[in-house]
């Protein structure tokens, strides 16, 4: 069976629509990939090292693909996912598949992924960037491996070669306060080098005051602020240190990922001694989860109001519970695969922090929801009364198309296209990048098409909105500078101008 | 660039779809409007004035309009918009614009429209209603300012010539118990004045017991009712007095907004006891928000109670966090584009009163909701059983063709078309009123063409349905008089009848 | 007026995608029918008596039916439901219906059900069934009924006639836990039976702790098990024993109904104390109601335990108010058609349950809710994790076209089509199988057919999902032998090889 993904895929079916849709589409689909916001590991370009076989690059890393098939009854570790547990040592020994067994066992599940947006994204990658012709089967399993171990070896596959040849003009990592980015830095040295690749600020690990590990982080953190975390201004300042930092290495954004979108706003003094008594409990081994959760939030809220202050704009990721099978979690650690969304609310939690910040002009948030009842009912009419609020595009179980139709269709009619912050791919997995860029196109095309052929926008008004959508947008919203012309909104630039200032709320 | 809304708008894209729905809608285009419940301001017709320009008639009233703008960083007196803070006389000099500045604003802004329903709404008032033939833009601002300002003044632009041009059949207004209705009463007795404008009966500031006002409020109603309200009972005895003289003056039904749409049905002694606490804090100004929210959910279930005995159809609109940014609401007042919706609930809130009266014939009530969920999951499943209940329509942020669309698609196989109230236009924009029907025809037409295209009933059904939405249900819903034949469901005919007497639940 | 089903109903409007459905429709028409869960009576079968008449077969024992017609304001008793309180006889001799005036009051509000999915399933069981050919009107009504009735008569449409005539491969039916199962061992050793009628555990009346009948219930229980019920390890065993005892009998499910999903796992001596404190308040009348729903909850998560050891399926429906209008409960008793659903949550509910048996590979359980927001946000993404979990087909208010497009588009991109149980028709009208089938059949062509269109897959693997929806899969969710080949996945069979252990939990 041939693998032939074919030129009009997931525009609409009916033929008029898709006419005006492949127009759409084909005016957008050679446009600079924007990556204001992913996963992918700097080291990866910094480093430039070949992959080294098809299952190590598309199927162990990425927990869409290993997620399906340990729900078809495939364990961990037959996917070559290691353990993290006390037995791994033994256990792996016993268990961990080798890449090409791991290989076989995807390419005999193939069928299992019709109709997700991972077979789109893996058709996708498999056809247009490693160049297979057929189908991944038991029978083509083996030969394909070879064909891709083979290939993969080749200088054009590398990962600066891919950066090049995917078109992408910007890409934003995530990375830990306390890195120094000493991969960015060695990218932004390298004369060899012109892509743009910027660090994201995001310190969840320091502000998650429930998790055990919250004492040592904040130890890490002082190391690499030079700053004494040990009382509540000390944590604050050694943040703002290291926002700093992030700031001369190109940063734009931070990136928070919490259980809802609570903050508090609490006075110095209860800060602290919250704090205190938090961090006291630590030592005991005796944490009030309610008091943690409160300096937690306390400390979300510091992160808006240092937003508000150097322009950094404040991307939230809400409402998971992460680590779902606690027995997974134990065996092989976090990102594999059980993380769960949970009911989301916005709109009552969101006010403390928009009551202050909401018309700042310096202040900037992107807001990301995995429960699809919050679109239409809180973002859409958030991001269409506060000019700081933008809506994120429809982001992991989301970011599919029916979903990212859906999407358009919840917020669209309440707060038009051009309070979106556009797509944002928010992968780790680098090929499958333009993928998931042509995958939006797509569907955005496909439903620009619509409203022209339903005649509420002229077609010239839809490309117009299509081209926003997929480039102006993300810049604006996370505040990239445009490299080619120089201009465009840096970050913390308007913050001295201030829209309205905070409001007064003594 | 021209302004021409196609004569296909919101018909569906598919050729053999449409050519169905634009029989359908062609069949109903021109029946009379029935508005059984809006918001537009009485005074307007009664005083006839024209319009004095396109700024004051479409942007600074219309918080869909302004709320937008606002979020793409233009601050409200740019807009108009008066400041009602203390510091409004030294700052609107400073600050608030001029009726042209806004509407060049406004121009300058239309492309961030695109996708909205309001771009609908306006392109056909600009269009169909004020003859306009360029899109807006900054380039055509002033020449359309001026143009629109001259034929705002002539004669056939003026209310009354438009409420007849527009063919009104029928228009509620929303009014105050303590209004004495003079506006209504100058137009009924008005011999030159053929249209019908009736009073609906909003008490939502004689029942939030948790409001500052609401005291106040309570001696206005005193007055209006000449019943003193100092102790429970004396309040009931207001309110019901003040609904009779509604009810002489052409009422058919009442209009409440809540938090929620919970009641309580205590015995008389507790209520009594309930209102002079509440009563005696507000004298303190300490008030404790649960007693006072209890017995503004006690005032609601009285507002039922009435409503099975005098056949007042209660209209409840739930479910909104009002005045979401303190600091707006503080210079602006309400009503200025930022009330969000919020998670809903009606299945156990509306027990305790539909147990009492959800078979009572003489009660009905017509269910508004923000909150997409509960359409499929409560509210079609409540209007599947209870003859009293009524499915409202898509409302406020869901008043647009997609969200109606989703509303059919989430109630109809539940409850069919015939529990629903038909159109509700809930709009302070008279202009807007034919488009909003307009609207809303398409997307029913539209509905309607794709189940005969897929022969789920014939067309002659479809159409009878379709009819049925927009001419006999809003009157049935409502219980309005049918003016030509003097016949039909008038308020409280059925109250004797009693389907099942009220439920025993001693 | 004709009735005359259109053979394309149900599939896409769009031509070129109605092809498509048309053909994978089609391929999937005439399989046997498989009805892993639902509510027939096996009395039906085991005394294969005529059916009287059409409003006894089709009208009085629908609630999806008589719900409607209630709240188009016709009393119960006119559609001939039997009152159930102290003054049934003397108020039955005054209002109960004959069959006759059932059907004309049917038949005269005929219109009302259009849109819905009761309309499609009455037209095919008049049109394909019965063999009816004119629209049921009032007009039409007493010729109908005569016509019906002769035709009842006839041996072709005794039930054991019309299950072969349906083409039904297997049947389950619902039973309770003390039921002997007389009706299946009599269909078991009838030599001139070939269907295959198989009973479901349904243990909530022993479950449901809070019930004034549940002391009653465990004496029952333990007489049908021959175990003391008078301690938690008494009544555990009894049910372990009455589940053997199914097993025996060809039951390969369990089937709950829950106000929610909440499970809990207490160890013995606080389950036992427990189970002591609520029966001893029951004596007393005096029942905690929060301790009686922990019961439940521990006695739900024991349920779970079993199937994790006995390999019978658990089939959970939770998120129901039942009996929401106490009034027609009291009057007519329950499944009355005011069921209303709430708001769901799975995803923290199950936790407890999946920690300990989510990857045990004898463990198997299959969602169901009534809130579509889950189905995106929990019940996918759990489904697209755990090997134990499938997603139940849409359920009772969302058994319908449009609603099933909602499941697979919420559902599909997330958990592909492989962790779907299937369609379920769950119903108690007999002669509504087929229909019920058939629209699920449409339905998922078109939806297939649509994929097929935007090339998210070629046509062959739609043909090959779309069979596996409607035999392949429902016979594995719920592990049905297959009578054909006697093969396939027999219940516990695999619980021998544990995929992983019950992960330790202390």
């Amino acid at each position: 069976m041939p693998l032939a993904p074919h030129p009009d895929r997931l525009l609409p079916a009916d033929l008029g629509v898709r006419t005006i849709a492949r127009r759409l589409y084909q005016s957008v689909a050679g446009l600079p990939l924007i990556s204001p916001h992913g996963h992918v590991d700097p080291t990866l370009l910094a480093q430039d090292r070949p992959f080294p076989d098809p299952a190590t690059l598309l199927v162990t890393p990425d927990h869409y693909v290993t997620r399906l098939l340990h729900a078809h009854g495939v364990p961990l570790e037959r996917l070559g996912v290691r353990r993290r547990d006390s037995f791994a040592d033994a256990a792996e020994s016993a268990e961990l598949a080798e890449p090409r067994a791991v290989w076989r066992t995807f390419c005999a599940h193939w069928s299992l992924f019709l109709g997700t947006a991972s077979r789109q994204w893996l058709e996708a990658q498999l056809h247009d960037v490693l160049e297979v012709r057929v189908q991944p089967s038991a029978a083509t399993a083996d030969e394909l491996f070879d064909e891709l171990t083979r290939r993969l070896a080749e200088p054009r596959f590398r990962p600066r070669a891919l950066y090049r040849a995917f078109g992408i003009a910007v890409l934003a990592t995530t990375d830990d306060p306390a890195d120094d980015l000493r991969h960015h830095r060695a990218l932004a040295a390298d004369p060899s080098w012109d892509g743009q690749v910027l660090p994201m600020f995001r310190p969840d690990v320091y502000l998650d005051a429930t998790a055990p590990g919250w004492p040592t982080a904040l130890d890490r953190l002082a190391e690499a602020a030079g700053v004494e975390t040990g009382d509540y201004s000390g944590l604050v300042a050694a943040l703002e240190a290291r926002r700093v930092y992030f700031r001369q290495h190109g940063a734009t954004a931070t990136d928070h990922s919490a259980p809802d979108a609570g903050m508090e706003f609490l006075d110095a003094g209860e800060a602290s001694r919250l704090f205190h008594r938090v961090r006291s409990n630590h030592r005991t081994g005796c944490v009030d989860y309610q008091d943690a959760r409160r300096l937690s939030r306390q400390l979300l809220g510091e992160m808006a109001r240092m937003s508000a202050e150097d322009g950094l704009v404040m991307a939230l990721h809400t409402g998971v519970r992460r680590n779902h099978h606690l027995g997974t979690f134990r065996r092989f650690g976090p990102d594999t695969g059980h993380d769960i969304p949970l009911r989301a609310e916005f709109a009552e939690a969101l006010r403390p922090m928009l009551e202050r910040f909401g018309t700042v002009s310096a202040f900037r948030t992107v807001l990301f929801t995995l429960d699809e009842t919050v679109f239409s009912r809180e973002l859409a009419p958030l991001a269409g009364f506060y000019p700081s609020v933008y809506l994120g595009a429809p982001w992991w179980f989301l970011d599919a198309p029916r979903a990212m139709r859906r999407f358009r269709d919840a917020v669209t009619e309440t707060a038009g296209f051009h309070r979106c912050a556009g797509f944002v791919d928010d992968t780790r997995a680098f090929c499958s990048i333009p993928a998931r860029h042509d995958t939006a196109r797509r569907v955005d095309a496909g439903y620009l098409a619509e409203l022209v052929a339903e005649h509420v926008m002229d077609e010239s008004d839809a490309a117009s909105v299509l081209r926003d959508l997929h480039d102006r947008l993300p810049r604006t919203a996370f505040r990239l500078r445009d490299q080619a012309t120089n201009a465009a909104d840096p970050p913390g630039a308007r913050a001295a101008k201030g829209h309205y200032e905070c409001a007064d709320l003594a």
